[in-house]
């Protein structure tokens, strides 16, 4: 954390900052330059938010971290990235995972339509909605516990293991007994209640980051998982709000490679809630292999136009079948396979 | 709801789009222009997301809603402003409701001491976070029960209502006890089981704005509020993320005629999330007011510079009595009072 | 300047980075952690992008700046406001001066008639667009010359003086023997070639923030005027862009006691293009002035619904006699006048 | 465009909106819906945005375009993908078009020893900037024409087409004679009279995206090009401004297929600008090719560290060398080659 003083900064208001500093356990470093002095505090300054407040003091005129606040999610760490066995599917390796489904799970015939489609084309995994989070209270809000089970009957059938989505603490226990990998929605990206409850059990979390959650703040929330002893983390890049409305959001794919830099944890792109379309899914899918994904999630229904939601970012089954043949060919030429 | 049909549609897909209209029961009624065809959907499409997935039928362009989708919220309902009481203070009238107080308790002297400072200078309520969402799993996460306790002991002495601060619904039932206004933090707004909860209950609850919320989607989560049977909802605009850096959020303060345009729920102003700096808190607060703010949330610390959280951002005692004088002649000049 | 190094980095990475900051002629502070090792560059870095290069150096992990990178317009400079005369209209001191007119000048007609009205309803000056910047080619493109002339006329009538947008670096000549006050269009902040010769003229300059320019941009927008020898520039904050679309721009308030704190120049705010639409520009006006603003520039017409451009957005003349009334009461309040 | 009415519009006021409807030369088509009447104007809307000044009629809600406003640019016109020769390289066809060299033109050695390096790594065309928009005026300019002359002996050299920026309208002409592609920079991309000189040349056109610009604005910015007769644009991704920090923008590569949707265009992209951080521009440049990109504009410096400009983004030869052998993997699993 470095402290920069105004230029007019007294010596007795710098004084303040360092005695200030020393107080909370740093050790001052001043630094005095043609315009400014600036006044470093020295140690682990990660969680240590209160650093901040010295803002408040007279003559300071900012404070700058210097250290990324999160630990276990970093490549200090872990050097190499981590991969996860998900019920006979690794996830982080050189096998690029796809999750595919419906965006909610409507009836017993269209999940199970569904399973068989996605796995016929090559999908490693199952994804579909039982507890749905609605901008609407007069939406459809998920079949709940029928949900699940008939995603288990999905998995019975297909082998596919399950991705499902969990969003109050109370439900944490319930869902695991079902899934295979419990998903945390964009709008729950920073609900840390929610976040600690699934830290406590030993489940595959996909944690999908907000519409307006930075990289840091996503891994902040993965840090959360973490430091409750849930190793088994998987980041989604699933679009951020811009001012572009072209698209529905912005999938941000740059956060791939920035998240490789940072992290050892697996990442994955939803193209599907990213553009909000479904002719741009396609092309978004085999760019984010492109840029170093280690998974897919995708929307796919039976019949779209029909879907309860997210109808028009779904794929149909014939052009979810084109999606893993192209996709097959990207992971190709980057090393990696389908 | 209308259908935009792109400029090679074919008769048959039009008509698949004028049968799938009906049979979800609403009305079909077709406008032929010179280069397009558009199909209105008649009936209430509130709620009715499922019409969107029209977007995927063959020959559809883009699928455009009219109505605004949140209905209690709206002045349809109700068209004057509500007032509700809040212990004896009352929101939504003249009098602009200034609640102050620390971004966190923190102990029974620092709370104690705010609740005095702020009472002498004007003040209508007390804040203060006993559970605090913190983006660190490392940092002061709230003193929880004790903290609430400490509240109570700082309204007995002067009278001041409470707000504070509730994260996950299994909460609610113990904040209420204490709380005289249930605070809903911007990272919750979409926490819909949580909404649901708080609606339960006969209480106020004031709802924050999220970073990446529309003002739509604010009026929607209060609809879930609503929809449960609780009337007393305060929105509060306390910032949205942009890509300005010089301001820790951007207070939009064009919310505030927005929301009085489109609801009768009162609006308050956060400037000091807002701005995030001490600095721009009274000049912001004076601009809610004359925008037509309802209130406003400062927060308000006895020795920022040593706060666990939010120092930078908080007030000392001496400007707050400031920002109160500027803000009584603002509300003057608006003819309310403070 | 700080770089800091890797965690990792080397003896030698570390003396490279000394010997690199010390032949671009800045003196290495070096201030070992517990964690990094970090570089302070000493020495005057303003204007010095050339250090920004350092993060190619291996073991480099991020530059971070320190000082801000504009002079001229900074309070380093001139500590006090600037007020400038604009033919007897005095902007940056307590008078709030109200700029008004149709977006475009379109007729003989329209223009007098417009520059009568908000003349008797106390405006200050006329604004009205000769050369308009238009997002469509097809869409009209302002009456140039002949406009120019129009607004003549009005000043010659109504003693008003003007301010009208120039769009091009070959028409300052031109629109400077007419205006008052020349403004630059948002789409224009950064064309740098505009800002160097409008800085050769000893003319006021409306230099209006640009979609997406942070405020240090427009400072530094501001700089190119004043590094050329024209000290007159009026900043604007006319609204940025952000993902909420209920208003047609997001006006940023915040700018203006961000920018009463960094500079000297006066500010006025343009809460017309700001929100996009009438309904929100009085509030919006009034809570500039609350603010901290030292004028207004409002879109006023006297038919909206026929003009050419912004109507839906322009003020009819009975609404603007509302709004002038209500910013002299909160111009009182705050201790100026309109 | 389609008018909502209020839901307690009046008769009258409805008949006025039909009135000046016709008035203005469309056809109005009336629609009674249970909550709401709205009200067509059917005609050709594209570059009419005076109908978006009907808001401003009492009754009326919203105005909403139903047309995209684009015909040129559009697949209305020109259903197949442009495609341009370049001096001899091809853009628009199965072949990706790498342009590649500095940000600016620094000195004779450095512009040659790059072209050189990047043909033998083999790159289609070369570019570097001779004039430099820069956002402080203390910052290097450029070479001016003195750097277009080290251009062209660059490609005498090495056969390289030439790609350099234009900042001004008076400039063109002289820029056109060295130029093979001439570039609009992002922060020119609605400056206007910009456009319109450039689209009375005969020469290829590379039109960069502005940081706030949406997709749809980029195309009405292409058509003004368009619209004088220039054929020839290629439009260019480069990063868009959200508050996303860990990059230097977020290069938003849906762009892409939305653009190849909307548009015959050929589309670049930039991931140097995109990311502004060398580390991430060979994984997004894969990307780009993947989602469909018909080039690259890659920023590579022999010593990045000494640029002059934007040296933490450029890449240094051997990394350029790795980025074209991806990229060339890439486009060969998308039927492309390099």
């Amino acid at each position: 954390m470095i402290v920069v003083m105004k230029a007019d900064a007294t010596d007795g208001e710098i004084n303040r900052v360092i005695e200030t500093i020393e107080s909370l356990g740093y050790r001052p470093h001043v630094s005095r330059g043609v315009e400014r002095c600036i006044i470093g505090a020295i140690g682990d300054e990660r969680g240590k938010s209160r650093l901040h407040s010295l803002e408040a003091l007279p003559g300071v005129e900012s404070v700058v971290p210097i250290l990324k606040p999160y630990k276990l999610a970093s490549k200090q760490v872990k050097d190499g990235p981590s991969r996860y066995q998900i019920d006979g599917v690794e996830i982080g390796g050189t096998r690029i995972v796809v999750v595919a489904g419906p965006c909610s799970v409507e009836s017993r015939d269209q999940i199970l339509e569904t399973a068989r489609a996605v796995k016929a084309a090559g999908a490693s995994m199952l994804r579909g909605g039982a507890f749905k989070p609605r901008t609407s209270p007069y939406s459809f809000q998920g079949l709940g516990e029928e949900g699940l089970k008939l995603l288990q009957e999905a998995k019975a059938e297909t082998g596919l293991p399950i991705q499902t989505e969990v969003m109050a603490p109370e439900d944490v226990e319930l869902v695991a007994r079902y899934a295979d990998v419990i998903q945390i929605g964009a709008r729950n990206v920073q609900n840390f209640k929610l976040l600690r409850r699934v830290g406590e059990f030993d489940i595959p979390v996909c944690l999908k980051r907000g519409l307006s959650t930075t990289i840091e703040e996503l891994l902040m929330a993965a840090e959360y998982i973490l430091s409750e002893g849930n190793q088994k983390v998987i980041l989604c890049e699933r679009g951020i709000r811009t001012f572009e409305t072209a698209t529905r959001n912005t999938l941000d794919l740059n956060a791939v490679p920035v998240l490789k830099h940072e992290t050892h944890l697996p990442v994955i792109v939803d193209p599907s809630h990213g553009t909000g379309h479904w002719r741009y899914v396609t092309p978004m899918a085999q760019a984010a292999v492109a840029a170093g994904a280690d998974g897919l999630l995708i929307e796919v229904h039976p019949r779209p136009h029909e879907a309860f939601s997210d109808g028009a970012q779904s794929l149909k089954f014939d052009n979810f079948v084109t999606l893993m043949q192209r996709v097959a060919a990207v992971a190709e030429a980057v090393g990696r396979s389908v």
